[in-house]
This record gives structure tokens, C-alpha cells and sequence, in this order.
């Protein structure tokens, strides 16, 4: 049985309404209705919602992460940074792993409502703009438009694919394609694509755009790289993800094909992993720590003054040179 | 028994109104009467935010997983199998990475306490058993023992050494390494290290053991293993797992030794990551997915019948021969 407002009003010996002033702060109240109402309240381990905890200046210091697959390592580095930083502010973090599942974030964006979490960070890509309005509680958003309440940290992804199209050109590339994620228009690595066309009008070049439909498995994208290598002749291959980027090396291979000689290779995200166990790839950074820093400290912030506007971050990213290039 | 708020009061020697306002942090008091109340809230191990379901006895439908490091691609895909797992069975989990950080581990462990979480898995080995004798939440531990009453779910990892071993010696190789994490008689790499022995002894070779203190960054481990490369003359290398399997590769390949026609390598874990994306690598492969289910279902176990003894169970490996052997 869930403890209602109205059993603290029965409980504190007032009306209802007067319990939600309390909780509320607001209307003119005698110290001594506030303590009785406090009192019964914690008697009954009611638990207000959040905006009133948050008045009072106590929430359940609980965060609700939903990102898309912590074991992919972009997404377990930002989660572990990000739960590294709310831990050194004395939050916990719920994890949520959307899996690229829809009805599953659905699932827990309700639950982390129902649960009453102090505010979420989500990097999940599944709902669209409305089910994440419809949410009282402070969002923050990584890299992706979710309505304009919600502030968004990310990377220029603009400028990061320019730079790696530039990069190939640099190297020599004269035929280079694009291999991306699903086509959205709401998704960060489209972005990427734009930037890639921009460099690739300015080279004079000719554009290969490829996207991948999300979630592909390893096995089911390999094969579909195989047979675009098959059918194409790129001397420059730039991956919008560093995982595709290994998956495309590992069919070139395959094809007897020289990276870098006979096909230059870039891909995208720079994680540590990336960098510690791959450290041959060509790819462009993303700044891992300064994301997880600035989403905490937007999300503390957007939970000290849910009214106030925050402005959207885009950061800056660099390119890796290395022996794919 | 719940801890109720007029427990507190009691306790403390004060009126349940000074309770609740030192909680909710309003009204004047004195430095001495808050000090009072939080000492007999700690005294009595009271929990201002639980939620309201735990007083209903309905349990949190919370679990704490404690896992060293996410951004591990291991303990990232073992979080995200029990993560799964557990939000079939309604339940969500607070992530505590552990990132083999001691302090941060105890401090963990008494949030999740104080947290009231329903139980508790943790995959983490920094802190002694007598840490986790005391808690009285239910626990399942991943491959270390933590207790008499903690079950245990690991791989049989002196089959696995032994496996791994063999698999080198039946490719042809006569002077064969380990290397392993840090000399622990607790810790499971070590049994593989016991594996390893017996199946040297058995092939009358000799024994060449090495241990990497942990943490141990990357870029330091890799420094070591050249060293140690440079110093000895093996044909085949154990790694007692996959991450140190691909840094001992990329140090061979700068001494200009050709893997696997000078020197073999073996890694273990196996994680869907390294299939994927080091498909040459060879290496004994855990089982994931079985071990997710049997942590979940032990604690769900463990959380109805609290003094039920449950068994431990050493889950079979396989080797997986690649392009490395």
C-alpha cells in the first residue's frame, strides 16, 4: 500500500490542502502545523514527489543513467566517468541499459519517475522528443534533441566529421566513403555525415554514403561491409564508430587488401580502450571526462533550478593520427 | 524490524518534531541537537529517504551490483547481462564501480546498506571478508569467496589454466609464460596460475610465472611485458586474460617477433567484444550469460529464504583456438 498525501492529512490531524502547502511552502502556515505535518510525514515514511523534496532540500540522491549499451566502450567509459563524478558528489547512480530497446527505456523512464530519482542523464537514442516532454524530472541530454528544456552535451560532430574526411584527403584518398549509423536526422552520427559531404564538396570528391541500419549485430554489419567492398573501390574509408572501423580492417583484410596502404581507415569516439588496445586505428577523440564532468554538473544545476534555462554544449574533438592512416 | 523515526527520537533524548526538522533541515537548532539526532540515526542505522515500499515490506525492487570496472569490456557485459536479467524480474540496479578503489568500495557498500537495497551482487576483490561478514543484506559473489554464507558463481579457472596451457603445448610450444594479475591467494586468476603449473608439471617443462600488481595502467603493464620479453626467450605465452593477451601481442610485434610463428599466445575471458573484434585471438572463453542468470537467480533466492544455504558452482570454460595458437 502506497501512503497518500491524504493519510498524512488524517494522520497530522489537517486537511489535505494544507499538507500540500507544507510540502509546497507555500500559503501562511503556523510553525506549528508545519511541524505536525513534517512530522506525520516521516512517521508514515511519506515520500513526497520530487520538486517537494527538492524544496526541502533533500532528494533521494539517486541518478537515473540510460545510455544504450555499457558494453560497447564509449558508452561503459562515459558511464563509468559519469558514475565516478556523481559518486564524489554523494549521488548513486541507477543504471539503466536501454539496449536499443525501445519499450525497455519506455519501462524505465517510468520506473525512474515512479521511483522518484532527483534526474536522469540519458544518451539513449529510442523515444522520440515527446515521451522525454512529457517528464517533470530534470534530463540532461547526451549528444541528441530531446525537446528544448533539456540541455544537450556532445560533440561537434560537424566540425569532428570534416576533420576526418580531411584527414583521408590529407593522406592522399581520392574515393572516400562514409560508413554511419542508421539514417535519422535526429542523430548525432548524421551530423558526422554532413561534415564528411561538406569536406568532400570543398576536395571537389565524390560522395559514398553508406548507412547501417541500428542494432546490426558484428556478424550481420561484416557481412554487409564485405559486399560494399566487393562492389566498390575506395582508397579512404572514414566510420563514423571505431567498432565498425575495426570490423571494415578486419574485411579488408580478408579482401587481401593493405590498410594503409592500398585503403586508409578512420574511424570515430577515441575511447582509452581504443587507444590502449587499438592503438594502430586512425580516429577523432571525443572527450570522454569533459562530457561526464559538464552532464553531472548541467544535471546539478538543472536540479538546484529546474526553472532555469542551460545552454547546450558542443565540444570540441581531435584527430588521432595513427598507422590506418 | 524497522527503524522508525520516534526510535530515533528516543534514542537521541529529543521530540520526534526535533527529528524530522533536523532531517529536513529547517527550523533553528542547536549544533549539539543535530549532532545528538545523527549520531542515534547512525546508532541505529536509520534511513530518512528509504523508500516508502521497504517500511511496507515489499522490498526496494533495488540491487547494488559492486564490478571493479565497467569500461572493462568483461565486467561491462556481465553488468549489462544482470542488468537485463534483473529488469525481467522488476527489479533496477545502482552501479557502483568499484574502479579497485578500497575507500571507495566500503563507502559503497554502506550507502547500499543505508540504502536499503534488497541485495547485493558484487564482482569486486578489494576488500577482505570480514567486510562482508558484517553485512547482513543478502550477497552473491562473483568468483572470490567473501564468506561462508556468500555463494559463489565463477568459472572452474584451474581447468581453464590447465586448458589454456595445453592448448600451447599441443601446439608445439616447449617454453611457455604466464602472466598474471597480482599474487593473491584469493584472487581467481590465481587458480588459473595453479592450472597452469599442473599442466607444465605434467608435460615436464618449466615454469615461468610473472604477476602484474593491479591497477595497473595500460601503458605501465606494457612497459613491464617488454621488459620481461626482452629479458626471456618464450614460444608461448598464457595471459590469464585477453586485455594483457593484446598488449604482450603488440610488445612482440615491436621486437619484431611474428605471432604465432615465434611465440603463441593464449588469452581467457572471451567476451563477445574480443570474438568480435580480436576474432584471432585464441582464448578460454567464460560464460557470460550463464553466469548473469545464476547470480540473479541466487540472490532472488537469497532475498525469499535468507538462512537457506545456497551451493557455489564453478561454471565450465572452453578454449577457443585462433589464429594466435
Amino acid at each position: 500500500m502506497t501512503i497518500k498525501l491524504t493519510d498524512v492529512a488524517k494522520k497530522a490531524g489537517v486537511s489535505p490542502t494544507t499538507v500540500s502547502r507544507v510540502i509546497n511552502n507555500y500559503g501562511s502556515l503556523s510553525q506549528k502545523t508545519i511541524d505536525k505535518v513534517h512530522q506525520a510525514m516521516e512517521e508514515l515514511n511519506y515520500v513526497p514527489n520530487s520538486l517537494a523534496r527538492s524544496l526541502q532540500g533533500k532528494g533521494t540522491q539517486l541518478i537515473g543513467l540510460i545510455f544504450p549499451s555499457i558494453s560497447n566502450p564509449f558508452y561503459g567509459e562515459l558511464v563509468e566517468k559519469i558514475e565516478e563524478n556523481l559518486f564524489n558528489k554523494d549521488y548513486k547512480v541507477i543504471l539503466c541499459d536501454s539496449a536499443r530497446d525501445t519499450e525497455k527505456e519506455r519501462s524505465y523512464l517510468r520506473m525512474l519517475i515512479g521511483n522518484k530519482v532527483d534526474g536522469v542523464i540519458t544518451g539513449s537514442h529510442n523515444l522520440g522528443i515527446k515521451e522525454y516532454e512529457n517528464v517533470s524530472l530534470p534530463i540532461v541530454s547526451f549528444d541528441r534533441y530531446l525537446g528544448d528544456t533539456v540541455p544537450i552535451v556532445g560533440s561537434d560532430n560537424f566540425l569532428g566529421g570534416q576533420l576526418a574526411t580531411q584527414a583521408l584527403i590529407d593522406a592522399g584518398c581520392q574515393n572516400i566513403a562514409i560508413f554511419s549509423g542508421k539514417n535519422d536526422s535526429m542523430s548525432p552520427t548524421n551530423r558526422r555525415v554532413d561534415g564528411y559531404k561538406m569536406a568532400i564538396s570543398k576536395a571537389d570528391l565524390c560522395e559514398h554514403t553508406f548507412h547501417f541500419p541500428s542494432p546490426t549485430s558484428p556478424i550481420v554489419k561484416s557481412s554487409e561491409i564485405k559486399q560494399i567492398l566487393e562492389e566498390h573501390d575506395f582508397d579512404g574509408i572514414f566510420c563514423t564508430d571505431d567498432l565498425t572501423a575495426i570490423l571494415t580492417i578486419q574485411q579488408l583484410e580478408k579482401l587481401n587488401l593493405n590498410v594503409p596502404k592500398d585503403v586508409k581507415v578512420i574511424g570515430y569516439d577515441g575511447t582509452q580502450f581504443i587507444q590502449n588496445y587499438y592503438p594502430h586505428l586512425a580516429t577523432v577523440a571525443q572527450p570522454i571526462d569533459e562530457y561526464a564532468n559538464l552532464l553531472v554538473e548541467l544535471l546539478l544545476e538543472k536540479i538546484k533550478h529546474p526553472e532555469k534555462e542551460l545552454k547546450n554544449f558542443e565540444l570540441p574533438v581531435k584527430v588521432i593520427k595513427s598507422s590506418t592512416l
